[in-house]
């Protein structure tokens, strides 16, 4: 029922999804107005072979608070949807609707493994001149201390692994400069833990900013206030520069005609950066899979997100980062440890 | 003698900003190797009446650390530049030279102006759909607390109103949402302090990433861990859509032929993001006017650093910069007396 579209979009994306990406043994739990949902699937010629209605008719608003739909949410459809894969009903839940509300109940009912975090980590599958790199926190941990920056790594390192594929992905820590000595303390301390910690991760050092879109590096790592912001500085100057390219090609009856020839090729580059193609964030440091698509999706978007979804359940991201987030915890008590352990001799 | 290019660089930086912006009753002295600085002023028609020459053989290298170059720099054309506005010589500085060098000689020499900071703050002049905004600040101060985000603002402000004009200049600080509550302890303590300290700001709120090429608000407040992985996160998407584009462009005998017949337009959109157009971040918060130019910028650019200094320099920036300042630290030492008159019943 969620997004700005509800089931029309939500029943389409199932059908996109199988269509661009095959979907084979891949079923559905519909959660929502059985009777809306019922005239999506056959608009859709979706059978209940692969799809299976679970009728509610309540609905977080996306308007509603995070604390008000914890306390009111209960029996929504965001709520039975993430309740089913506690359950072991579902491997994943994708949902479009409103993301404070998915986050804190996915929390709720789910509990974090990640337990430095406060709140569930949003990846970013940013496009490059490589391929993709993953982004993280981009949202939700607005200040994050070494250990969080090493889960980003851990978690971020599993998705890129099991979602955007080839080779083993390569980590960096978002930073001033690319030497030992700069930034604060958080993002130093982080760059020993994963140098010395023994996780077996790809971590190549600091990165920055012009960095992500080089893709000199699989996974970005950065707390949630600086990923936040570059994020949405990236998107802020690429429309900054679409508008000046739909001026300048609009501006005289050459460049007009110029336009009208480049057209293919310009729809191909449009293709690449298309932002439904790399739509639906997980949600990162949950005991499961929960993938927020963006409420604005097409079905085509959509269809990604449940793509991305499908692809973490399939994978061993799940066991992967636990045994990490284990060894982090180990490593993590080890300091007091080796203090103790200095304390014999006395 | 800074930069990547030396005296033929900055020589016809003084021609070239001649040239564009007049400079009536401009007059430089040029600092360095005598010999090589003259050839110059004979191949861009400078004549004495506008160039002094001030002999040094010593040079700050491009790669000398910032420590080293203040104890070995004295008497170097870095430093004999800054030494020159310290004396009331030169109304301001112009360098495209080793920017930490440049940063620790004039903290030496002029000295802070804004104490909360530990070193000058560096501005970006960021294009926008409306116009200049100035990011600040974009490298040196890398955890920022409210009062230097304040200080920010002050400096910012009076920045953009002296050099890129037109009406009094907005204030936004930029943040993860626009909502009061959002953030860290920082940047919602320094909005309240820009709110209700009385500094005669157009203070507009919190501002998101994408706000920044949207021009929302005229200066831009952030940390300098944030600033810098802004900047520099926004100069890769633009890099990666002008590859992207060059690609598209020439990917068949049509888009190549469209190109060409755009052409003319492309170049004109070029213009409005080129970097020579916007060169020049001065070195906010210390007792003098500080330019730094980029140090790959070309004659036109190092022209338009000239442009800003000798805008700053005409205008009451430093005045007004001050008399801020001060009110700034009446408003932090405030609470303390309050709670002071606060126990004084007892």
């Amino acid at each position: 029922m969620g997004g700005d579209h509800g089931p029309p979009v939500v029943v389409a994306g199932v059908r996109e999804y199988r269509k661009r990406h095959g979907g084979e043994g891949v079923r559905f739990l519909l959660h929502g107005d059985e009777a809306a949902i019922r005239a999506e699937m056959a608009r859709n010629a979706l059978g209940d072979d692969v799809c299976e209605v679970r009728h509610t008719d309540k609905v977080v608003a996306m308007t509603e608070k995070p604390a008000q739909a914890m306390r009111r949410g209960k029996g929504s459809s965001l709520w039975n949807a993430v309740e089913a894969v506690k359950a072991g009903e579902a491997g994943a839940v994708v949902s479009a609707g409103n993301t404070g509300a998915l986050m804190a109940i996915s929390k709720l009912i789910l509990r974090m493994s990640a337990h430095g975090l406060e709140r569930p980590a949003i990846v970013a599958s940013w496009p490059t001149l490589r391929g993709v790199t993953a982004v993280l926190d981009v949202g939700a941990n607005v200040e994050s201390d070494a250990e969080q920056l090493v889960e980003f790594a851990i978690m971020g390192e599993a998705f890129h692994a099991a979602v955007h594929g080839g080779g083993k992905p390569t980590i960096g820590i978002l930073n001033v400069g690319s030497e030992d000595m700069k930034g604060h303390e958080e993002v130093r301390e982080a760059a020993r833990i994963l140098r010395e910690g023994g996780f077996g991760l790809a971590y190549n050092g600091f990165v920055e900013g012009d960095d992500i879109a080089k893709g000199t590096v699989d996974v970005v790592v950065t707390d949630g206030f600086t990923g936040n912001i570059a994020l949405k500085t990236a998107e802020g100057v690429a429309r900054f520069i679409s508008a000046l390219m739909k001026e300048a090609l609009t501006s005289s009856v050459p460049a007009k005609a110029g336009a009208l020839l480049a057209l293919p090729a310009l729809k191909r580059m449009r293709q690449k950066i298309d932002p439904s193609a790399i739509n639906g964030g997980p949600l990162l440091g949950l005991n499961g899979i929960v993938v927020k698509s963006h409420g604005g999706a097409d079905a085509k978007g959509f269809g990604n997100a449940i793509r991305i979804a499908v692809e973490l359940a399939r994978s061993d991201y799940l066991e992967k980062v636990s045994k990490s987030l284990n060894r982090l915890t180990a490593v993590l008590e080890q300091p007091a440890a080796e203090d103790a352990a200095m304390e014999t001799p006395q």
